[in-house]
């Protein structure tokens, strides 16, 4: 167990940010060398798995670079001409310089055009002038910005003769290539101790009178020529692209995090033995109380519906952009707010989630070496990046509010808002019969009974004489709650579809068999999470009430044989579950106590402090 | 800014642990100090306060002795002979030496009977010889025990001729006094790196062979008598009043700790501005957007709720514990078992309720400077430790069906319960008026309408020929249904009776106004939150339910120009935020600049790594 990563963790602040740059170079050159070796030309591998959740194990301290490769080289690419492509994005591609994207603000966040950072063009010279104007106008979390990036993407405001021209980005040097030191006008550093990612060299960035070309601001859509005329880009929403790919990924990471936290969970519970479940028996292995099946089950598939779900929303990433690069903006609004919906889920379930796994652990869970609340950290932190969870839900509930109003034009639908329609179409919900069509269903009625609910809110609001503004925000709590809803649709068609569609022929009976269960448990897991909203729309009899308690009894039972099968199916490699609670082996014990005994505390009988602190004044008490 | 506890946890851990026993101790001096000079020969100082969490952050990392104060000696005291008080006792309670409360195993927790720990006695020489037979038998957890303890208490299985006796407390000498050097046979050390509590020292302890004098079984009880006899103790229950004590004593201080977290979140809250609410505006301080305010507001009424509610507890507690001193041992199920719901859903929901604060405070909650993270931490291992919530919830849910039996038997019932004998009597809840009482029967009605349940499927399968325990774990998700509303019904009703009773009177207008709009959000949040549950046995119309959601946005309202002053109001010291966010004068940004500053990585421009490893890499790529 040398060289745990747990062992990271009793060293020095400084020293922990010392060793992720390490790590996360080494980890960097690896993933280089493998793509060459096997699959020469390709991206996968790299620099692809380089912000993967699956490797987080090789760098416990986070990662300072991957930003860097997973925004930057790619924000470029997206927005740069060919020329500056050539002249400054390759050499970012290639790794001899790193930077970050630095958008947020220590007094600004989600409001990109509260932002402060000013760019003023200079058209004597040929160069904007950029300027933190306060101290809430610096530049405040990148990760990489604080001792690791000599440039960044920067995020300001234009001004061509102090007249605003929008957000838009700067390719800025911060340090010297060869000293690394700051150059004149830049006050760097980072940010300072917080949880999860101690290593990741978050950072703030303050500008004065920082002059870079003309040719340093992304011109792919929006430009200045050198006289100071302002091309204004075709398509403004483009620049934010680069944030829906971030959601993207930011979904399917957590998909994986809570697959991980169920895989150590649940084998720690069969190796756990606790409390009899008949007086005078043996303990039996916890996961066989009903309760911690309640804690670790719907997890196991969760985490198999939002891996199916993000497919789907990568797909339509993919089919999105190809209509893009064709000029066709059409399906944008409708992946925003997917991606959004999706991210918000994900990361709230996936952080909720491997929370309840890390209690379901007992004590051992807070332990470090479980690497439980590393990942509950690490998908806590991503409520908030690339995007704030609420913010995002509010704007999924703007295009809400629109598809609602289109159906009851008439007009079409994006195909995942269809469901809207059908509400309108129908009188009521008709029959609840609890099949999975039917639950599946009543979660889309439920969801678009929200919307409903909301929309009239808002027109009784605005009919009040609210602005729009006001409507919105005081309508904001059903907003959101319409928007949860949405994607948990997406969520259970998408399930639904895999698990009864026509890929179930291609597999084995005994794999569609628990896939089966699997999709059971989800559904009526959800259903009984949401039943306060589907009773809102659609009426259950006691009875059936009680017959989704039983079915969900019954779905636990039906797992629990094959629980460990399912989460050693997922094929974690060790290094990625980091866990003495988790390995594939099962000796939990031994692994709490060798790694206990290997604390730095533990190397000596007798501590410092005893002499220093303690035995003064144990005998000050004589 | 400098000394912030933020600088502390630059440290290796090494050094934040013998920083943890300074601080612990300076504050323990100190305590004596003003209680001998504000109020000499009392408690309300000391020891009292060194447990309190309105301390916690004068020891940021953790306090190795709190667990030596709080519980070894409250054990010794209500375990120990009058002559093993002056004995040892007292030695503990004037701190010339200190110990630990041992009883947790690596291997066993909750099931107090599957400790493997071994006291045999040896009648020939009066001695008890301590032996763990196994590595799952380590004693594994105990704060303090790592490398401050001298002593411990040691819970452990008592054989007489190899015959078991049960589990009984022992005093067990661990280091020498004047060395601190293990004794022969001893195996102590910490368990290692961990989340939260960093210098709290939790320790490890193996027993090899050691022999104790016969006179440090704690005997006030159960005794063993010099030939070997074993005397039963009248009341075995009181081996375990100890930790009656401290769960009331972890539910308080939940509540503060949910209102510190409540306290940092609003007033900074009150400082953020972002995102216009009307196009073309200035952004509004962000406690203004309504989202906001549900993910604050109601977490102020819930810590205000839960201190009125662990008041009656701790009332309830103190009448039961005269009565006991009288022999009178009939209200200790009922105490013991509002306790257990209390304890489970005092930190639950201040631990949920303080991450819910920490994600309100966006990116700079995620900072240790904003001590958010730290709360949460505090709170979320007050959810497993004396007593994991689910195994408690299970605990209230036996006492659940045993009053629910009694009530359907027209037998008496303890007070608490009595609202399922008022459930019995009804036919149905009546009509849903929506006021307070009205709504607080709801919860009372919803919550023996889930330990009817609960019954009938118990019964149901006692019928199909499950034993007593099989029954119980099959109807374990709905035994913790029940017992968690059972909690919440007290807590409805005594905030209730706080803001409408007698006390009314005593108050001023103004004042009254706040607790009543706290009280309408609490009970309208509560009843919305268990929505599912009050449907299921009671009627509202589409109306009703609409009229809920209004005045949940409502009662927001009428508290947003109340919401500073009433955190302000609970007066906390700023010590005790110790936060960057919480400041009463509301200077956010210079705070987290200036502490940012201070980082030991910012006291250089170039960080070691760049020359070690980063110019390489980069030189590499050229």
């Amino acid at each position: 167990m040398t060289g745990h990563n747990t062992m990271l963790f009793y060293k020095s602040h400084e020293e922990i940010c010392e060793t992720a740059v390490k790590q996360s170079l080494e980890v960097a050159k690896k993933l280089r060398e493998l793509q060459e070796r096997l699959n020469p030309g390709g991206n996968d591998i790299w620099p692809k798995m380089f912000s993967s959740s699956l490797i987080q194990g090789s760098t416990p301290a986070g990662n300072p670079f991957v930003v860097h490769i997973a925004m930057m080289v790619d924000a470029i690419r997206k927005q740069s001409t060919d020329e500056q492509w050539e002249r400054f994005g390759k050499r970012a591609e290639n790794f001899e310089i790193c930077g970050t994207y630095a958008q947020t603000e220590l007094g600004h966040g989600t409001f990109l055009r509260g932002l402060e950072t000013r760019a003023d063009y200079d058209r004597k010279t040929e160069e904007f002038v950029l300027n933190s104007p306060s101290l809430k106008a610096y530049k405040w979390w990148p990760g990489g910005l604080g001792h690791c990036a000599n440039y960044c993407l920067l995020v300001a405001q234009l001004y061509i003769d102090d007249q605003p021209k929008g957000v838009q980005m700067f390719f800025v040097q911060l340090r010297d290539e060869e000293t690394h030191m700051p150059l004149p006008g830049i006050d760097v550093g980072e940010i300072g101790y917080k949880m999860g990612f101690y290593g990741s060299s978050n950072g703030f960035l303050g500008l004065k009178n920082v002059r870079i070309p003309r040719m340093n601001m992304l011109m792919r859509n929006a430009k200045v020529q050198p006289d100071g005329t302002f091309v204004q880009s075709p398509a403004s929403v483009l620049t934010y692209f680069t944030m829906v790919k971030m959601r993207c990924l930011i979904a399917e990471n957590n998909a994986t995090h809570l697959a991980i936290a169920a895989t150590i969970a649940t084998r720690y519970s069969a190796v756990r033995r606790q409390s009899p479940i008949n007086r005078n028996e043996r303990e039996p292995q916890i996961i066989d109380h009903v309760t911690q099946q309640l804690k670790l089950f719907p997890e196991i598939s969760t985490a198999i519906a939002y891996k199916i779900a993000t497919n789907s929303l990568w797909s339509m990433y993919h089919d999105t952009l190809t209509e893009i690069e064709r000029g066709n903006y059409v399906r944008l609004p409708e992946l925003h707010s997917l991606s959004c919906a999706l991210k918000v889920i994900c990361s709230a379930d996936a952080s909720d989630g491997s929370e309840r796994l890390r209690l379901a652990c007992g004590g051992h869970g807070y332990l470090t070496s479980s690497n439980m609340h590393i990942i509950v950290g690490s998908t806590s932190a991503s409520r908030t990046y690339e995007g704030e969870n609420t913010v995002l839900l509010l704007q999924v509930g703007r295009f809400l509010m629109k598809s609602w109003r289109a159906a009851t034009e008439g007009k079409p639908l994006p195909p995942t808002a269809s469901y809207l329609a059908t509400f309108l179409q129908r009188k009521s919900f008709g029959r609840w019969s609890g099949n999975w069509e039917n639950i599946v269903s009543a979660i889309q009625y439920a969801a678009a009974n929200k919307t409903r609910l909301a929309f009239e809110s808002m027109s009784q609001r605005l009919k009040q004489g609210q602005t729009e503004g006001e409507a919105a925000n005081n309508t904001g709590i059903e907003l959101t709650q319409a928007a949860e809803l949405h994607g948990r649709s997406f969520v259970a068609v998408t399930f639904l579809a895999h698990v009864t569609g026509p890929e179930a022929g291609k597999r084995s009976a005994a794999f569609n068999d628990v896939l089966e269960n699997l999709l059971e448990l989800y559904l009526v897991h959800t259903a009984l999470r949401h039943l306060s909203e589907i009773l809102q729309c659609i009426r259950l009899s006691d009875h059936e009430m009680r017959t989704l308690q039983t079915r969900l009894e019954k779905a636990l039972s039906q797992i629990r044989p094959n629980a460990v099968s399912i989460v050693d199916g997922f094929d974690f490699h060790e290094r990625t579950l980091s866990s003495t609670l988790g390995a594939y082996d099962g000796n939990v014990y031994e692994r709490l106590f060798d790694l206990a005994k290997q604390s730095p505390l533990n190397q000596e009988p007798v501590p410092k402090s005893f002499h220093t602190t303690l035995k003064p004044f144990f005998k000050s008490n004589l």
